[in-house]
């Protein structure tokens, strides 16, 4: 079995184990549990982690190239052991907006819209989540609901910053950087995209005429020489 | 009559039933009202919903393919069902948007500019009532004026979010997400309109001067054609 | 003497009067002043507001078609008689920018980039006079130096916005809404002509090189064509 | 030694004094220090000022025109000047930015992106540092740990501006005020380097069509001309 083979099987299975990753981090940080309820989600949370260890260790074996497909993917290999962090679990969903990179449309301006789009709204609910994870339990915290969370996370990747909530701990404060930045792609990947949009659609007219008008010029010119052709045939049968 | 007549003849009776609508919503949620008063515009209110009502369902009778048509129109379906809800029944203005899209200039940057903050002053100015509407009944509100509302709303499409004034409550904020993703779509236009027409007034000198080298070149490839044809022909003549 | 005559040797000494009358605005609004230094800097900017009325009648009087002139010049009656308002005032540095719009240099985008940097960085100044003016006299204001103002200004206008210092009256809040337009405005441009700059100088390269193969292949062409003009000139010749 | 040589050997070390002192500048602002520590730090300060001074003497000895060369090197003049204000000391790194530049990829767009995230991370951490420097002796001062002061740089440079923290004295307002302006460069840089590439690869299709369709009628044009050629040697020879 080869690696694009391995990696075309197993795409929609490891997306469907980031999303149930998502839903149960969300049941964790939002809902009271009880402790059996606790440790159920964390079982299921730990098998989840084993079936992405698991496609690391068999790409890793199927790689051509092994130590250069390490090299390569070494950010996959640090989300993997680093989940042991709570809130930097999240980064898992990266292999979700991996598969949404795949399956987007084929226009390239529209698949990178609703790619950057999609992976926004999943990030800033994502960040959200963590935060609220970190800050419910601070002494002087102000995002104690999800409500606040989502709210929160809103008002920072759109850059509005009211500052009625924001995060006071360092994790927290780290999310939020990643939250700031992702705002900042946001707005670059939106305006970027109308612009070009504009770009094209306003020089297609000009340089669809520039081009007809130099192709008319070479079809007189190609009259021309059929023109040419012709007499010099003729010249050629009169003399007979 | 067929689809296309009824929209042409309805268009602008529908845009003054949106814009009625707007008034009265003003009226109702900025001046104290007494109960008969309330009744009287309720009435009206009702009306306009008629007239909507009325143009979705000859719309949908006159479609030729009336099932694909409810499908693709399904969002003013919803705008017309879900306005119980208070604040949502602003949705009834994108039906206004629809208008001063079509009446716009033709010039493809100067129309999208102009709707865009058209479009955006009608949305902001929106969005501050329905705020307003949901959050001066609330105990811990702070927008509690028309003049409140309407600074909060600016200070939140151009994002800049003071904080002095935000909302607390959930559909306060559903209103105020919307006018946040306005505000990155208005930045987002601003900039590739401006970015278009610089990029289109500084290459189109470029692309001229290419375009008429190469079009100079055809015409001196013309010229020695001329010039053969011309030799041939005295060619054959000489030999008579 | 003609219109573009009177334009043209008017236009720096209003400029100059313009910039008189910031000035006596900032001591009138930051320094704490005598009644009878009051009264000299009111008579001073009675005399610059009679130099820009004066202006005012002498273009309409030589102005050709009058009163479509009068429709244009719409706004210019309206920054001589609005100025009762005080902070208002500051519209007629719009005299100023338009002789900045024309001394700037030659190319575009240079001139489009310095004309809104220096127009952007003027009206902040002006801006946070305005507000100044009707916040420190305000109960309830927290904008009460000048130092307040220029910093509030300046966070407005990036929209950064951290809501330690904002208007509270209706004036102050209107200047502040022209600045938060003007932060959009200030952004775009900034967005702008470095996408501009950047998309001419990466295409710009591919361009010529498309160009070239173009006149590569139409050099061939002539050249075969002559080729074929002497080919026929050497049969004419060797049959005699 | 010519001008070039010695810029091309003192640009390293140059740039690793720069480094150091920002290094020192942290060890400075962040941590408490005995007298003895401090003046070891001062001293190591002042032989970095000593090496920048002596670059700029040499720079001023070995230009051809010293004049014009001063005139256009002031900001380095000032740069070695006012120091004595410790935090625009930090301009100095200036100096780092510029090996950056020249340090950084081929491709013009790369580069730039390069340079920018580079510079404004940074000038984020000086900024920081600055502001905390000034910042945290005061009475009202809100910013008082690097944690805040970094948390605070963020949440400017990316305009999203809480409001938690802020600067209230005056050096410390012109450290933000630089850090506004370098986030409106920053999003400016971002959004354009989206768009530069999204304009670059949706045209390259439809422009490499149209030069592919302008060459495949050139090549028609030059095989009519082959055969015309052909004809007139083949009429040639047959009379004979």
């Amino acid at each position: 079995m080869t690696s694009e083979m391995w990696r075309a099987r197993t795409e929609w299975p490891l997306a469907g184990a980031a999303v149930l990753f998502l839903l149960i981090y969300s049941v964790q940080v939002i809902l009271p549990l009880s402790p059996a309820e606790s440790s159920l989600l964390a079982a299921v949370n730990w098998a989840i982690w084993a079936v992405f260890l698991l496609d690391f260790l068999v790409n890793f074996g199927l790689a051509e190239r092994q130590w250069r497909w390490l090299l390569r993917n070494l950010h996959e290999l640090l989300i993997l052991v680093l989940p042991m962090l709570r809130p930097l679990r999240l980064l898992r969903l990266l292999t979700l907006l991996r598969v949404l990179n795949r399956a987007g449309g084929d226009a390239l301006r529209g698949r990178l819209a609703l790619y950057v789009l999609t992976s926004s709204a999943i990030l800033s609910y994502a960040g959200a989540l963590a935060v609220l994870d970190v800050e419910q339990d601070t002494q002087e915290g102000n995002i104690l609901t999800i409500g606040d969370a989502l709210w929160w996370s809103l008002t920072t990747v759109t850059s509005v910053g009211y500052g009625d909530h924001f995060p006071v701990t360092v994790p927290g404060r780290l999310v939020a950087s990643g939250l700031m930045v992702l705002g900042i792609a946001v707005l670059g990947v939106v305006t970027a995209t109308v612009a070009s949009w504009l770009v094209e659609s306003v020089s297609a007219g000009s340089a669809d005429d520039s081009a007809a008008a130099v192709r008319q010029e070479l079809a007189a010119v190609r009259a021309q020489l059929a023109e040419l052709t012709d007499q010099l045939a003729a010249g050629r049968r009169a003399p007979d």
